[in-house]
């Protein structure tokens, strides 16, 4: 392990209305490979709705969003209230439809969604201590409420979600399933995993470029030198 | 792709109560860079218990097997019943808890365990057709009743089960992570994946090593042989 903890943001587990699981296994096997430690967290809520991954029918069957999350990690995951980013040198935001109907209401609401407080507070503690962070899939739509007007990012070539994104005031750049943007200036990296993907192959070649960039910015002298000052 | 396509059995969701996430992950992954598709199956029944992956708490929320696994595989499964093994080179079984309380009651009743009867039929109908067969984890406990005396299988190094095991009639080869247990004569491939496996890394290294050995017995001239005659 070389020292580095990375914090994980889940949003229940299923892609169509938690967490994408194989970007959620994709993602912290690029963590381990990468001897980094990690520690997952999600949102201690009811899951806004529960959708049959086969029928895609859609039921109110109420679960939480932090034990279903933890179907994905063996138990080992955390409220994301819990999660402090003094205690990590970088944070990562899964895909899947969670993020758009637990950890936001961008499914909703598109442009005008906010996301839930907690989650909130966490992505901007990041972002003010100015650690890095990727987003990966569809979590990009969180970030023009993060990191604000002209963020640089990437959720693949959806044009409609794209054309949303752009009225919130990002800097879309389209990309294929092995490409990523890196938002310098805000120490953001995105990248479309299955919002472009078709096989674990594809995904996994856009994560692991993901994980890899974001770990070399959280070892820049100007995070030292920032964290140092803070 | 190499014209082999292999069929997968899911036993759920979650590895405390349904398949193992990691290990289905790792295991697609596997198929996926050998050039090899797949197609995922669970059985169509209700989950026998639902366990709170944090808590360990057991619940009776109705939840169905072939629904919840397919939250692994983006809705791409089938029920069990029409998994036809003349369609495949291979069948790999996934571990995880829902391999002892769904796909069989092994968790309940030990050696004097049944395998639930479509999933029975379809594991039978592989070894009848001498076709090759990969059991993780947990899952050759139900080898025993599929193969009969004298199986070697492996589930790793826990007493208690290789006992039961033992008991059934199985030879069993204790192993570490990253080592398989290849039966000869029944075509039959057993790593301990996480019954071993303290990480994804670990797990991926057994994995790896099963799917390419079940692969390539499914390449075998006796195969070959016996299924031209068949």
């Amino acid at each position: 392990m070389n020292g580095k903890k990375v914090a994980v943001i889940l949003s229940g587990c299923g892609v169509y209305d938690g967490a994408d699981v194989n970007e959620v296994v994709l993602t912290l096997l690029a963590l381990e490979s990468s001897q980094v430690t990690y520690q997952c967290f999600a949102p201690d809520m009811l899951h806004h709705h529960i959708i049959n991954h086969i029928t895609g029918e859609v039921s109110h069957q109420e679960r939480n969003v932090l034990v279903e999350a933890a179907r994905m990690v063996r138990g080992e995951i955390k409220a994301v209230a819990e999660c402090h980013s003094r205690e990590f040198s970088a944070v990562i935001v899964l895909g899947g439809a969670g993020v758009a109907i637990n950890l936001s209401d961008f499914a909703f609401k598109g442009p005008d969604c906010d996301i839930h407080s907690e989650t909130l507070e966490v992505l901007n503690s990041f972002k003010d201590e100015n650690k890095p962070a990727g987003y990966l899939s569809i979590a990009p739509v969180l970030a023009p409420l993060i990191y604000g007007e002209g963020v640089e990012l990437t959720i693949g070539n959806d044009r409609d979600t794209i054309e949303i994104l752009e009225s919130m005031g990002a800097v879309h750049k389209r990309t294929s399933y092995d490409e990523t943007v890196v938002d310098v200036k805000n120490s953001l990296v995105t990248t479309p995993a299955y919002m472009v993907a078709t096989s674990l192959i594809e995904a996994k070649a856009g994560i692991d470029k993901l994980v890899k960039e974001v770990l070399s910015m959280s070892m820049s002298p100007r995070s030292y030198f920032l964290h140092a000052v803070g």
